[in-house]
């Protein structure tokens, strides 16, 4: 589905339970479509690839954010701001690597997987997967290559859930001569 | 997936943003999946009703509505109190058929449809179809049996997005004898 450039960010502030509901909707339709669960977590991952590409603008326009100056500073935007202002939620930034490369997002909760239990049949299911790309995906767009995944999982009998990010490189943006 | 009987009410709000590109994903994935617009559609509407079978649990607890009197009051406490809580909208209530079995919900703007555009080639999908299987199967549960379709569609080029609703009939609730 194509979108439109023009947007508007005007709130429409919801309770997640629909989008828990339509997410487990999605990724029961990819179990179904997939061969095993390691296709289906590559899916997720593409699926929000694509997705965070698209909401990093949103992302930009509603929160007036401008150029983190380290990866210190990107790792608390997107848990105080932008966690918040698409899960409803907040994780905590902890696990630091001793060179600053690497962090990891602590989840008490997480929406997406409200209420949900996996399957036996699906132990290898990493079912909140496209957050990982989402993250990816917004991440490329303001120039940052990142390693993203889940660390350890609840569903799948972790005590929470972690989301483990690495910082690779910083993309070249290819800038006309005499912009900034 | 299958859920846990416990819930909490604590409420996480959020923007709707990550959830239209979510519904977009869904929508895409099943248009691969099925041969046509219809099959689509009719896989939207049931996977709607599942949705809303379960989320009336979670909306009587955070509403704490009681039975309503009559297709009226019905009406009101889904445009005004369901729609806001899980899109963040608030359709208006209009075109009552004369014996009151049947309206329309007026949505000025569908959230999960927000800067899509649809392609030529699915001139026939109903997009937001999910929608009316939500909110079938969610009144099912309160003992009513509801028709609900797209009358008009905003992204098929229709002023206004227009949700009908058609009051079928009460549903016999199976009560052991001495219950109220």
């Amino acid at each position: 589905m194509s979108r439109q450039s023009n947007r508007t960010t005007d709130s429409k502030k919801m309770n997640s339970e629909l989008f828990t509901l339509t997410y487990g909707a999605l990724v029961t339709q990819l179990c179904k479509d997939y061969e095993n669960d390691e296709e289906v977590n590559k899916q997720l991952d593409k699926m929000g690839y694509n997705i965070g590409v698209r909401l990093i603008e949103d992302f930009l326009a509603r929160s007036s954010i401008g150029r983190c100056q380290d990866f210190r500073e990107t790792a608390d935007v997107i848990a105080k701001v932008a966690f918040k202002m698409y899960l409803g939620i907040t994780p905590s930034v902890t696990n630091w690597s001793p060179g600053g490369d690497e962090f990891s997002l602590i989840l008490e909760n997480n929406p997406l997987a409200d209420f949900v239990e996996l399957p036996d049949n699906h132990s290898a299911l990493i079912y909140s997967n496209l957050l990982c790309g989402v993250l990816r995906g917004a991440l490329e767009m303001v120039q940052m290559a990142v390693d993203v995944k889940f660390a350890q999982d609840s569903l799948r009998g972790d005590n929470v859930t972690e989301i483990r990010m690495k910082f690779i490189k910083r993309i070249e943006e290819n800038i006309p001569a005499g912009d900034e």
